[in-house]
């Protein structure tokens, strides 16, 4: 069985939701049964919207030396734990000499197969204006909804000031609902949860929105690319 | 800030746990206030116990390449998710250039500031058979209660058959609470959860017991140590 890489810290929370969805989905009855999972979890790592959004510091350089520092260790497959980082997916992968999975392509591919046409996708500022999900989506023939300008408001303050501040107690999250549910009347299938922060915030709230998770699929198609055995059902 | 390097996959469930609660314990509000940290999840690290009870394969040669790899990679304090290769900690220790803390001591120095002098010890043969914990709390004056033959074995089966197997749903947990309400009535003032797989069955089933948890406490410790903000109430 091959060995996964994981450059993450972006944030640290989202990156141990990637490692436990490895874990949780692979079929093993002992530890020696679970795949080697490598896990640079840098936090100084700068912030991929502001580098995109505003044109601050790039975080290219920081997530090549994680990635090139990954396969000095052995890992055999990379995965990135944050949707807006897949912005410098294309300028990071001459570097590698290992299989570099993609996010934002294995969550389209895994729509198609689900058979979706319609998606609400829910983002940073900084995924939106790179294109990347909705180019992705488009080549296979899904239409991504957006939010209206509040509610992607709505949609940010609760990745930013929510779930990367760490208050989600008592936290109000009727402006965000509103938001869902204007996407879902507009014909949303299913709601597109492209920031690594928004699975944690929805599982938090339990919100009852069909929310399709690419750190999941990513997860799932990590550990068959790994040669793991996959869980037949989903976990967490 | 230092960078905390994590030998794991003993198992990854219980590695995950360790993270999560590291992050969980940080005072942050954005991912660059969080420390950084390495992690070696590495699954093929043989069983610990059955190295320990059985005289099987050594697990030592496996947890020092880990170790020694964390270091090259940027770790500046080493951290282990499993009580049982504490074992190895004094065999591990001369090979190391940086510190490297040990969680039973730690935990034992944790229950001397609680003020607490007797315990509940609940962990794998291996790890009852090092001494390890008997000795750490010994030296503080604080007395280990074991459970009896037929408690240890709920235990350790809970461990292998429950939360590495991953079959809790369903779970009976009947022998192991008769176990652990001895303990309580032979003066326990707290149950020492010395396996890192135990918090998280104690978690599952929100078990009503007076816990101590040496992945909560080591995560805290390891903040502290490479310079972080503690966050005041324990998360997780």
């Amino acid at each position: 069985m091959g060995t996964i890489g994981i450059i993450g810290g972006m944030g640290p929370a989202a990156t141990a939701d990637l490692f436990c969805k490895i874990t949780a989905n692979t079929a093993a009855e002992t530890d020696q049964q679970h795949l080697r999972v490598l896990i640079d979890s840098n936090t100084a790592i700068p912030d991929r919207t502001a580098a995109i959004a505003q044109g601050d510091k790039t975080p290219l350089y920081a997530l090549l030396r994680s990635a090139l520092a990954l396969e000095q260790m052995g890992a055999d497959l990379l995965i990135m734990a944050c949707n807006t980082a897949h912005h410098f997916y294309p300028d990071m992968l001459p570097y590698l000499r290992v299989p570099f999975l993609n996010m934002p392509e294995e969550t389209a591919l895994h729509l198609e197969r689900q058979g979706l046409s319609r998606v609400g996708l829910l983002a940073t500022d900084g995924m939106l204006q790179t294109g990347i999900y909705e180019r992705a989506l488009g080549r296979r023939g899904i239409e991504a909804l957006l939010p209206d300008e509040q509610g992607q408001r709505a949609v940010v303050a609760l990745i930013y000031e929510g779930v990367k501040a760490e208050r989600l107690e008592g936290y109000d999250i009727a402006p965000l609902c509103g938001a869902l549910d204007k996407l879902m009347a507009a014909g949303a299938q299913a709601l597109l949860l492209a920031c690594t922060e928004l699975p944690l915030a929805f599982a938090h709230f339990a919100l009852p929105y069909p929310g399709v998770d690419p750190t999941l699929v990513l997860a799932r198609a990590a550990i068959l690319r790994a040669g793991g055995r996959l869980r037949e059902a989903p976990g967490r």
